[in-house]
């Protein structure tokens, strides 16, 4: 289940981190904005590179993903944020591919992660 | 250094991710406002909580941080981000402690990150 908060993040510009480990910890970033949700509530994230995230989660298959916005209320004042924790994996083709690469043309896979674990951190 | 790219993003407000590693590897957030750089090139960030980052530092001093605005121009569009690696430290005391607890009240320590190397990635 996606919290109705994090929807809210979501709708505000961002930066997010996803955090991988194979051999070495690895973090890239995308924006709040690029992030899209199934109903099944698996993050769809378009890679353009992320060629190390792809050989981490080869390797390790476990994502953890922050996300936030200053301008959504958190647990004491504005600006909240989410920790992600989850699963990983890059898709080529499918159903999932085929709606991310109608809005980011560039991208050359998608990033599944279905989380396991949803925290508001702030 | 620090690349002036890198101090016109802090300008702006964003989503800071803070990964550490000990026995388990861990993300934790701050806001790019809440980021002080010393002469020598030194960020200094407030810690509230973040119990887990300074249990992980311990154990193995090795820091990713990311940050990044969308308001600022990047290699191909607007928005752009760094990552930064580094070592980590929490102090308690001293001058960077005091100059950052007259801004942040409620901080406990501030963790002390110098950058070994600076990357635009966006």
């Amino acid at each position: 289940m996606i919290p109705e908060k994090m929807l809210e993040v979501l709708k505000n510009e961002g930066v997010v981190a996803i955090v991988t480990q194979g051999q070495e910890v690895h973090v890239v970033n995308t924006w709040n904005s690029y992030i899209k949700i199934t109903e099944e509530g698996t993050l769809l994230i378009p890679a353009g590179s992320m060629n190390k995230t792809e050989e981490n989660i080869k390797k390790k298959d476990k994502v953890l993903v922050t996300i936030g916005s200053r301008e959504v209320e958190g647990f004491h004042s504005m600006g909240t944020g989410f920790l992600i924790k989850g699963t990983g994996e890059f898709s080529y083709e499918g159903e999932d591919y085929d709606i991310m690469k109608e809005s980011f043309p560039w991208m050359r896979a998608v990033l599944r992660i279905k989380p396991s674990e949803i925290k508001q951190t702030l």
